[in-house]
């Protein structure tokens, strides 16, 4: 996978993109990437990327010639497939592990890291193909938002989690929060591992995991298990939690 | 402001903390911050931080002393208010421009990024006061995160935002997505800026972008509407929207 990245401050990926997994990815090539500092590509004297608002207001908006520009003469060549073209923007569709893996099926990614009051719209309509939002929640700019995708995506990529085993276990992959986990010593500050984790049945273990994550889902994120589909036994078990409260 | 952050990657933090607002914020004193290496806290010899998980299972798990320790003995006093101890995991509560707003207002945060499968339940039950997820997507680790909730708690302090005006009316402080921007030129690639915006009528141009707002928010995110309480006028608008479709 190549990753083109447009941005005005491309010193903020590098101790990112430069450090653990991401830095492994990029050593075994499973993506590479490059800035592009978009204020290059402007046509105007003054190297202005942003300009004021028609209709006026407060803040400057993103001048659609340089981020057209940036993105037409200075991203890599794509070979079969056309590259997707990312907004990271607050008014995008909302991100989530499934979009990761849509996009983990990519060959070319094109990121578009805005700053400032907004982009001007036909970024939004004539450029982009795709638009992303990480929260509900306001940013200083896409950058953040851009290596939290890249994050997310890279982690997917074939042979770059060492233990494969780990990845479709997460949280979100299987629709309900991870279940607790404990590791030694065995009491911490008076708090003691629960009995059943050293009990060395597996059927327990595993069913009690189970339980957990469930009950952990209900407790903090309802909202979750609309998406869910309960087996018997976890309609059983949610009912135990109910009556319990 | 201070903020304490644990972590093993403190070279990730420097790109992003030194450029942008975030650099213009530790400039003018409104915060300052402290990257802390758990690792140099383990007791055991082989400077370990996390351990086999109790009952089995893939991954590794981050131990508890190590953590307790580093927030104990590394991160900064505290002056009257003691600190937030806010643990970025997938299982935490969903983050919102809300809680950026209620953090915004404390004098100390310490963040606790975790990486491996997870944090042992101890660290999260008998040091944590707050846990934070950034949305339903895995990452490798908890330092993206942390990052993101800096920058969106950092611009809010006061006085970083330049342009003071531009915090209130971004995406989500007032509950509907942001109306779309132009500038500049009039017309690009044969696609020309809406016609009202060039009027001078400030009434139409309010008129316009408010509608623009609500339109765009029921066309992408109808989620956000549940929460938000509509005017007479907005529900008017509303109702020739659905007329139209």
């Amino acid at each position: 996978m190549h990753i083109d990245i447009l941005t005005l401050f491309p010193q903020m990926f590098e101790g990112v993109l430069n450090h653990s997994i991401m830095k492994r990815a990029q050593d075994m090539n499973a993506f590479s990437y490059q800035t592009i500092d978009f204020r290059e590509y402007t046509e105007n004297k003054h190297n202005k990327v942003d300009d004021y608002p028609y209709g006026g207001g407060a803040g400057m908006v993103l001048s659609p010639q340089p981020v057209f520009d940036a993105v037409e003469k200075g991203t890599a060549p794509s070979e079969e497939k056309p590259p997707r073209i990312i907004l990271m923007c607050p008014q995008g569709e909302p991100y989530t592990q499934a979009k990761a893996e849509e996009l983990a099926q990519e060959d070319h990614l094109i990121f578009i890291c805005g700053h400032y009051e907004g982009y001007d719209e036909r970024i939004r309509t004539h450029l982009a193909t795709d638009e992303i939002s990480i929260g509900d929640y306001v940013l200083t700019g896409g950058e953040l938002g851009t290596m939290v995708v890249m994050d997310s995506v890279i982690r997917l990529l074939p042979g770059v989690l060492g233990n494969e085993a780990s990845a479709p276990e997460d949280s979100f992959s299987k629709g309900l929060l991870e279940h607790p986990h404990y590791t030694r010593p065995r009491e911490f500050r008076g708090v003691e591992v629960p009995e059943v984790l050293l009990s060395g049945n597996h059927a327990h273990i595993d069913e009690w995991r189970h339980q957990q994550s469930l009950k952990r889902t209900y407790e903090r994120r309802k909202d979750l298990l609309t998406e869910y589909e309960l087996s018997p036994k976890e309609k059983q078990w949610i009912d135990s939690i109910e009556k319990n409260e």
